[in-house]
């Protein structure tokens, strides 16, 4: 499919010293959400705490922040000046929160009424960021900027989305993909395209993740994904690889869960608490280096 | 009882197709829910989302919409205009969704304060859809509407709900079964006439369960219902042959409660708990084919 | 201890009719509740569903309406005036629950803040009705009305709650429980005395209950007695037989939970969890006649 | 380390008396909680349910109120007057609760914007207290309050906390160690320095932890802590006592929860559940005495 060979193995999990404190996991951010959509940036937030960071917060419009904060005690969260429902324009409210963090993701449920501006401000980060879902939309327009980035910046379309990113129609799944090798490349970003076969690609390398089911083609199992990948670039994994493995594991969770539940009846929280057994299989294993996907 | 010979079998469950999104398998709208009965649309999207759905949405007066969003972080809502607790007239909030969704039901937890301009922009749709609970006593009066319709409608009345659509007190189960299938026929709709042995008729057809047992004689227990079917609709599956599998799942799910938690002490969460055995049975022992009930 | 001879047996569960539908459980109506208190009467109400009942409302001040609503979908609200988090005095909002209910119960997490004129209105109902918690404080000024209410009059105090009922200081167990028998008779109601062997008395019969454990003296285990008795006399048991058995129930519940957690680190959500195994181990062994307790 | 011998047991836990009531073992209650960290309070509140204490309630800003009182219907609440999210600066709302009280804890997820009367108006009862989190932030230009007090004062410093607190940067682990327990000579209190092995120290005795594990690195982790402590001092534990038991448990039941999540995925609502296997297997050894740790 694509011109670039590539050889990439998933990186094993860092065993957690004796002597750590929740600050040595990172400090991870997570902005999104919207008044009817509270439950995708929650399912992010849950997902990062299950996946080893020791501080996570939402950053929500304050409409929706009581239902957030009632989900799980231990994700705190930002309630956010609000424009019906959406995030206003500029997120003074979140000044303090943008400065500590050390990795931020941005768009699970956040809709698409919320003003450019506020998503120039978090592109405008010196810390490495996560933009999933309505924030992939609202790049689509502004993509240039993503190219002067000065840390890691990820995306994690699915179809829809990177067509949309890519301004461009595909007919097979072989040539989105090459589109976004391209597009990683030219961007200097990371994508991960998700699908059957999910690609995380730099623009050099490509790995294509074998775990996974079609259970998980359900409301919020994205969003399960995007709170993996930013709590591992939270615990300082790099970027590509927290990708990887982060895609890796939400495909094993997906399969614990389908085990369970069934591919018809399994829900994304479902994936959610199937995290801790995807990693502890993970670290049993170690790492997996893998030729040729 | 009924004039009509029949021969019913169960439906298999299709496979999910590895390549499949969330949108593949349908975009439920369920709307209903007022102040006092979150608790019963709430029920219907949770079983939807456990039948196969990937995007289930919950419309609902905005007075609930935070009960309502929290009780599941994989359910969607559209909070709605509200006239104390209740649907305001028109259902201005939902257009764009009910533009969009591949099947929509409409009654649980509703109340009948509702507007019967509610109820008929509803019936005007060109989606299949699934009419329940207070919705069905607002058709009582109206119920010409139905036969116009375009696509498939499906009723899903208990005993006292039937008896109030037909105007009729019945002294017998059996009469009671020969007007549903009447009113079927007439109607040009599919009825679900719950009760020991459910009947599930399309005025020709006729199939009657035997699953299920009476500690589903519980509130919350036909919102699940209403949830398991719309969700098999907007998969795709005729809606006849949705109602008879939702009724054949919803039983078997109920008899895994009723195993569990024994008659008396099992809830309709617990039937949708139990819907994931019920699938996962349903797939072991593939379609069921029986003859003259 | 009493001067009366008695002989109690524990009333066997009566098996529910195949054709039964959730109406033929009961209406049952729970009044309480207040802000800080809002999860007494949502235990009570969870605990009344799992004790068989097919229709279960919570009625609370409305300030507290959705904390309620938000633990069980299968529970149903009545939003009541407030007065800073509190009943205001005449329970309007309430008037057509009260009529249709079959068993109402008022008092758990009520406070004392609460108008005598609305427990008042409570006790002029025809309907069989169970006082608990704050109510009964709030009775103590008032109890010559019991003697003239038409129904079952079912009354839940734990020992500072009878204390202050009798308006006496007791200094033995045996005093009194001799105390309680002699209330009971005066004034022709049942009185559930909540201890370490809990008594049931309607004046002239004793029931000492030997199930439960000291892991049970933490708050809530009472609300969930509450929603137990009221829970059966809804479904048509004879008050006292109600009594009785709820007591057992509650107690046995209460041993697995104690199994399962430990005496020290149960809840009273454990208690409404193990509802469940003790109904059903309860059916197993059936009617337990037990003679000179 | 320090210069003091010292030679301690862990207690065991007292059995509950069978004729017990819910008073018995304490009324606890818990203040903090502020917009955006609900979740804090929450846990120490249900922590100290599962430690033994009959009635716990979480006094919090009353904004939150109603997401503390959703996470467990056991917890009773005081909702306390409000500047933007954090408590105002008397807690007029809790004089009641605070003469009541056997023992009270002050500062999970209170953050830093509480005025510093607040913490005094804490300071100044002559019940034993517990102070955690930010509230130690704020005491650390106050803390010549403490010597004065008339019963028990304990804190609970993380290595950041006691920083702040000694006014002092320590390079080792072994320095901080030294002036924490010249700090508790000093000021008369209970010192329980957190980290790896948690140092619990009334000056005189030292006891060093050896249960728990880095998954334990986890927000909440802490305020599951200050829970369990709180409540053993409601139930009549020595403070130096409760402190060490509630080290000791908190870090079996962490060492539960990653037997069961693993370390990366354990939260601190894991710790919550799984604090009834620690009380009970403590039970089981009974009381350990060790010498010279």
């Amino acid at each position: 499919v694509a011109s670039v060979a590539s050889e990439v193995g998933i990186p094993a999990l860092k065993p957690r010293p004796d002597d750590a404190h929740k600050g040595d996991f990172g400090r991870v951010l997570l902005v999104g959400g919207s008044r009817g959509m509270a439950g995708a940036i929650s399912l992010a937030a849950m997902s990062a705490l299950r996946s080893g960071s020791g501080l996570v917060t939402a950053a929500v419009p304050e409409t929706i922040a009581e239902v957030v904060a009632g989900f799980d005690p231990c994700v705190m969260t930002v309630p956010c000046r609000d424009s019906d429902g959406h995030f206003s324009s500029v997120p003074e409210d979140l000044k303090q929160q943008l400065k500590v963090a050390d990795v931020v993701a941005i768009g699970p449920g956040m809709g698409r009424e919320v003003d450019r501006y506020f998503l120039q401000a978090i592109l405008e980060l010196s810390q490495p960021i996560v933009i999933d879902a309505d924030a992939i939309h609202l790049l689509a327009e502004t993509h240039s900027m993503i190219k002067n980035r000065k840390s890691a910046t990820v995306l994690t379309p699915h179809p829809g989305e990177f067509s949309n990113l890519a301004n461009t129609e595909f007919s097979k799944r072989g040539e989105m993909e090459a589109a976004a090798v391209k597009f990683a490349a030219d961007q200097g970003c990371i994508i991960v395209l998700k699908g059957h076969r999910t690609l995380v690609t730099d623009g050099s390398r490509e790995y294509r993740n074998d775990t996974g089911n079609a259970g998980m083609a359900t409301g919020g199992s994205g969003d399960v994904l995007t709170g993996v990948v930013t709590s591992l670039i939270g615990q300082g994994y790099d970027a590509f690889d927290a990708a990887v493995m982060a895609v890796h594991i939400h495909g094993r969770a997906g399969d614990f869960a389908a085990e369970k539940y069934g591919q018809a009846s399994m829900v994304a929280s479902n994936i959610v608490d199937s995290l801790a057994a995807a990693f502890k299989s993970h670290v049993a294993v170690g790492a997996e280096v893998r030729i040729g996907f």
